[in-house]
């Protein structure tokens, strides 16, 4: 059910003067009583307003959320993953730098010679690394990245509420999605980017759709 | 209105099963056709089930979503601005990155005498300049961050989607919270962080309330 804007109008004049009587309530609207009767019987039928006899209609600060609350959150980390950038683990830290700037990304993963994920390298990783050490041309990648198994994955069917959680958890800005029976093949990732620009494009959908 | 989790349950049979019978619904739930009338009157009431005669009952795909979406997208910046890190604009690009370690944030603000905000650093502004300048420590971030008026902040009653949607339109991951009328006077930051964190944690308490 999508409330239609007539019924929003009402529950926002409900909201502003409660308790209001359905007379009022048409008054304020400029309609009669009787074009109203519907969602008024609506409105209270889902619990949304209270009607208390000879008192008025009364907001219940309910809402009906579980619906959207599972297309939000229940979607799964296969619905928004995105490819990752694997460099090999002698990759020096100058080019591992390269390849942030040219693929414009947030991080790297590192894989060894059998194509098997053994790291992670954040901006702030080769930050540190830029910072300190003067020769970034000639050290690689494996002696500054964070290392398995201290590296936390992710597979496909997790859902986006606990690829959040995780990020969060971990004070951490990217996941590598995982094959399930391969913990170490690298499928794709999710990150804290992914994850905003995913539940604000949502936010724009559902505004088109209802506004 | 919260859906119980018979009527959750009763959804989704339907939708495994449409059209069905309310005698089906009871049969699964093995519960009586009685006990179920009031939970289908409010789901084909509210639009969620469409009942037609002699064939049975539909999931219409429709939710009631206006609710949940004015509550999780309609909040302010002002909810969840964060303090802002700033720094003079005569500070070394080397003492900005031991800034950004030692307060464990993504980006920081850069000031003039007057205190107004003058520019914007991001991990990738200093990491740009750490592995291509071999003077950081002479350098001052003056000369490598991101100028005003290229700078794009918003203020505190604008709504979390308003904000999401500049970070995600301009690529950019802070967007710096300014007074209303001193555009270049810094309350606060919000960051593509923050934004990620505030919906998995609205997420997590939605799943508390709700299951």
């Amino acid at each position: 059910m999508k409330l239609t804007s007539r019924q929003l109008e009402i529950i926002k004049i409900v909201k502003e003067n409660e308790p209001i009587s359905g007379d009022s309530i048409a008054g304020t609207l400029g309609l009669s009583r009787a074009t109203l009767r519907s969602d008024l019987a609506i409105l209270t039928m889902t619990g949304l307003l209270d009607a208390r006899p000879k008192v008025g209609y009364f907001y219940t600060g309910q809402t009906i959320e579980p619906l959207l609350y599972e297309k939000l959150y229940k979607k799964t980390v296969q619905d928004i993953l995105l490819p990752p950038i694997l460099i090999h683990q002698g990759t020096t830290v100058y080019d591992a730098v390269t390849n942030l700037f040219m693929y414009d990304v947030g991080s790297l993963y590192v894989k060894d010679d059998k194509d098997e994920l053994i790291g992670v390298l954040s901006r702030k990783d080769l930050l540190r690394a830029a910072i300190s050490n003067p020769n970034t041309e000639k050290t690689p990648v494996a002696m500054i990245m964070t290392r398995m198994p201290n590296v936390i994955t992710i597979t496909k069917e997790r859902t986006i509420l606990e690829a959040g959680g995780l990020l969060l958890q971990h004070s951490i800005d990217t996941l590598p999605v995982v094959e399930n029976d391969h913990p170490k093949k690298v499928i794709g990732k999710v990150t804290k980017s992914r994850i905003m620009a995913y539940f604000i494009n949502a936010g724009h959908e559902i505004e088109k759709e209802n506004y």
